[in-house]
């Protein structure tokens, strides 16, 4: 049967965009092909928001039948932290039938090339930004996002991460020739001479862990750099966000069958309330890449146990801010209390730790007090969150329980500088929204009573009272190396600090921010341009993306014969 | 105090050889720096023969002392496989002691950057190529290998490995510009625009854990890759094998210090006899990269515990030989000899399982039956090895007394096709000289009795009879799939037998060397063109070398701040 979509057609229609991502990784300019922006996707159309709406509203409490082996029954009961059940249902799968079936098709996808697999993997992630609306309303409703974050973040800002992926996989895979001749000189005599072909072969099935917040952004890194890389892909989703990730698998099932490949090399791991099948399938044998975005508990688990995979993870970390001196006191404020409160600050890349001096700041507004920084933040929230429509634009719902009881108890970890209140919302009545808390506390106390320690993930963040800039320092040190940071951010003008600072964590392996006061925040990255995390420290152990999130994934295999 | 060489000069120097390595690893043609012919040294001079041998005389009986913090006694006692001892010592050290102070100079090699780097290591191994005759007879009198092939293999063929490292570091290392702008468009408002620095920052300190056979070739490439990506490198060799890796740390650390870099930036861990320091070290927490190449049970040791580091590991393999059929009898014959001879089989490459029909082969010499075929090679590896001189020349001495102890229990393990014989050195009385022997087992026997399943190192290797090419192909798959295979040859004149062959190294990922029947071996690699193991098969979880050896050593740490 030929392949509705045959390989020339799938190269030609994204060997440009392919050219330009690798171009973006090359440069790290500002590059996107996937407008963050709703209206670029039309108002009247089959792309507009109605009709994403609508696609969304068509899945709820219906069956999603991927056509998968090894089907065994139907599992699902995501509950939206805006409080509705989706009530949609996924297949549970036997592995001991899946991925025999995931196995049958590499063959003829590691044959296929790097490019071919390039131009399969654009194909996907092109029909997934034509549904970026349908995909914002999954990832609302599974990580409580807003629904612009939803739709940007798990959107556009997802595929553009997935793209790079791509990119990063084509060049690494296509650094050594498909064939070389080989002619050594022997003096007098004859040349040896070998003719040689060199082929990137997968390791096996990758397996994608998702997390809860950040589905896609957090899953297409590893799904695609996998695929492109000839691996076969099974995507374990967190069990409360599961339909972002389902329909993507959805959707490479649909181009890979329509390419002529196996669409089983991309299934879908969905389990049963408390079935823990991500320990099981971790260290099955035919599992030889593993990705994970989730708790430093589980992360560590899958290390020390899945010895028979590559594990990329992602962990938890303790971001720090340290506050020396500024001059621009209100921009600084400003773009801190956004930081804070963007998706109520359940990003992994949310400062956590605010390192004050305790005798204040020098800044264009004056000297400031600690407690004088402490109160313009915590009036800068207010400001930015005072009006509901905003905050609820800003905050989105907390994605879980957990999320909610970590921020009741946060108060009695010290003085409370910012109190959390909850917010209406106007469309979802069993919407938990909730203002972020800053709880203040002494820098100086004895680690068994320092609270800020370890990773309190959600709307909490620490005003920490040092004893000086190099308290700071010494501090911010110490907190990555223990514990890990996604990011480091600094505010000072003073070049010693800021060098400092960049030693610190060039030293320690960290990302680092300075001085932002405009409209770019720390925990925010771009594709092709910022790296996510830096893989050198305990919150990952590696980057998105870099070659070495790629190259482990797939070996050259030679093979050689004499000329 | 000014270096003595400038980075202007180095860089003059080294940067031809470097652009030139650059070109080679991505066409992969033949290409070396370091000529492999001891002529090429010259006859009459400061690197000739007899100069060599003088340097390695006066070195006996010495102590060694690399001026290293933290040397708490001295260590030593190797023995020559060829009998003498060399009485050398060795610093031993405190790690509380030493490993801080190789921190010490790790700021300023990280800002040096990967240029000043990667002259800086070809400086290195230009002087040790200069002194490629002292380093043969320090890996002859260590490895027991032949002086030739400790000349060729410890000498220009490690440089060679060690620059390949290199060239891929620096080639992963600017991958990513040094600076890049970011301008982001947003609509009618101003853009938002951002400076970008990307520094690749080192892990921390690099373990090397020597092997006994090849310390030079093997040990080079972790070190160079290590120390080209900005770490410091401890050097643990083998404690039979110190020599060699105490003369490259001593090159290191005084181009280090010419360079005006910390000479601590490479350092010795010798060892007393029994006391196992390579555990202790190797969970250090300031150890963050290891590279190893030894037995597989200390390799999966490595990887279990050393979770703080980068583990890269060679281990053990059992390579296989599929003979199905050929059109040069003679030829395949005279091969598989000689690669059964070489260095008395201890190469990891070495091929070790024959598996060889029993109803028996086509050939251009007729058909040949499963014991044809075996009295042939039998015989084919007697003649070359009939003259002592040929056979000291190509055979060496066993490297220690545990691969003379197997050689003497394999004979127990089924019919002996060649028997193994005392070869005397006319030179060295005291060297154990051995040819290999060949022993005829039923590849149709349970597991229990095969024999053949798992590593016997060194100079015994196994003709197993099989069934048929499709038992052959089973049995091979099997192998690379449970032991690991470094390499894996194939003699066949069936399209659809060299496709199943090819099909199951892709599928296995194992290297695969086909009809092989001139002056090229299977257990021999080039530098540059080569793949030395896959990294992903049992055998070892890294390729010499490729992306995947060296982007993992260093992290790409971004600091960005408002433009």
């Amino acid at each position: 049967m030929a392949a509705e979509l045959t390989a020339d057609t799938l190269i030609a229609r994204h060997r440009p965009t392919l050219d330009q991502a690798l171009e973006a990784i090359r440069t790290r300019a500002y590059w996107s092909p996937h407008p963050e922006h709703p209206k670029a996707y039309g108002e009247h159309g089959s792309l507009d928001p109605a009709a994403g709406r609508a696609a969304f509203d068509a899945l709820l409490g219906t069956r999603l039948d991927l056509g998968q082996p090894g089907t065994d029954g139907w599992v699902g009961g995501e509950v939206s932290p805006y409080g509705i059940e989706l009530g949609v249902t996924y297949p549970h799968a036997d592995p001991d039938v899946l991925l025999p079936a995931m196995r049958a098709g590499q063959g003829a996808w590691r044959d296929a090339g790097p490019e071919v697999r390039a131009a399969v993997c654009l194909e996907i992630l092109k029909r997934i930004n034509d549904r970026s609306h349908e995909f914002a309303h999954a990832v609302m409703h599974t990580s409580g996002q807003a629904y612009l974050m939803a739709f940007q973040a798990g959107g556009p800002h997802a595929q553009d991460r997935g793209l790079e992926a791509v990119a990063y996989a084509y060049a690494e895979q296509t650094r050594v020739p498909a064939t070389a001749g080989w002619t050594k000189p022997q003096g007098k005599r004859d040349p040896l001479t070998l003719a040689k072909s060199f082929t990137p072969a997968p390791r096996g099935i990758g397996l994608v862990i998702g997390c809860n917040t950040f589905p896609t952004w957090n899953g297409y890194p590893g799904l695609f750099a996998s695929l492109a890389t000839g691996n076969a892909v099974l995507v374990k989703p967190h069990p409360r966000a599961v339909l972002p990730l389902a329909l993507t698998v959805a959707v490479a099932r649909e181009v890979l069958a329509a390419a002529g490949f196996a669409a089983d090399l991309v299934a879908l791991a969905a389990e049963a309330p408390g079935e823990g099948i991500a320990k099981t399938l971790a260290t099955r044998p035919e599992i030889r890449i593993i990705d994970y975005t989730g708790s430093t508990a589980f992360g560590d688990w899958l290390e020390t146990h899945a010895r028979q995979a590559q594990v990329f993870t992602e962990k938890a970390g303790v971001n720090t801010v340290v506050v020396e001196s500024t001059d621009d006191y209100r921009g600084m404020l400003a773009n801190l209390a956004f930081s804070l409160s963007l998706y109520s600050g359940q990003m992994c890349t949310t400062p956590q730790n605010l390192l004050i001096p305790r005798d204040g700041i020098r800044t264009d507004q004056g000297p400031k007090t600690y407690d004088e920084v402490t109160v313009d933040l915590a009036r800068a929230v207010d400001g930015l969150l005072g009006d509901d429509t905003r905050a609820n634009a800003l905050l989105g719902a907390l994605v879980n329980p957990d999320v909610k009881a970590r921020l009741e108890a946060a108060a009695d970890l010290g003085e409370v500088a910012l109190a959390s209140r909850s917010v209406e919302h106007p469309d979802f009545p069993g919407a938990v929204v909730r203002t972020p808390a800053i709880i203040k506390l002494d820098g100086a106390k004895p680690d068994a009573d320092a609270g800020y320690l370890s990773e309190c993930f959600g709307p909490v963040s620490f005003a920490v009272a040092v004893d000086s800039a190099a308290h700071a320092l010494t501090l911010l040190r110490r907190g990555i190396r223990e514990n890990g940071a996604m990011t480091v951010s600094a505010y000072t003008t003073d070049p010693e600090t800021e060098r400092a600072v960049e030693e610190i964590c060039l030293e320690e392996s960290a990302q680092l921010s300075l001085n932002l006061t405009g409209g770019v925040y720390v925990n925010q990255t771009a594709a092709f341009s910022d790296f996510h995390g830096s893989g050198g420290n305990p919150a990952a152990n590696a980057a998105l993306t870099d070659a070495a999130f790629v190259a482990p994934r797939f070996r050259f295999i030679e093979v050689r014969r004499e000329a």
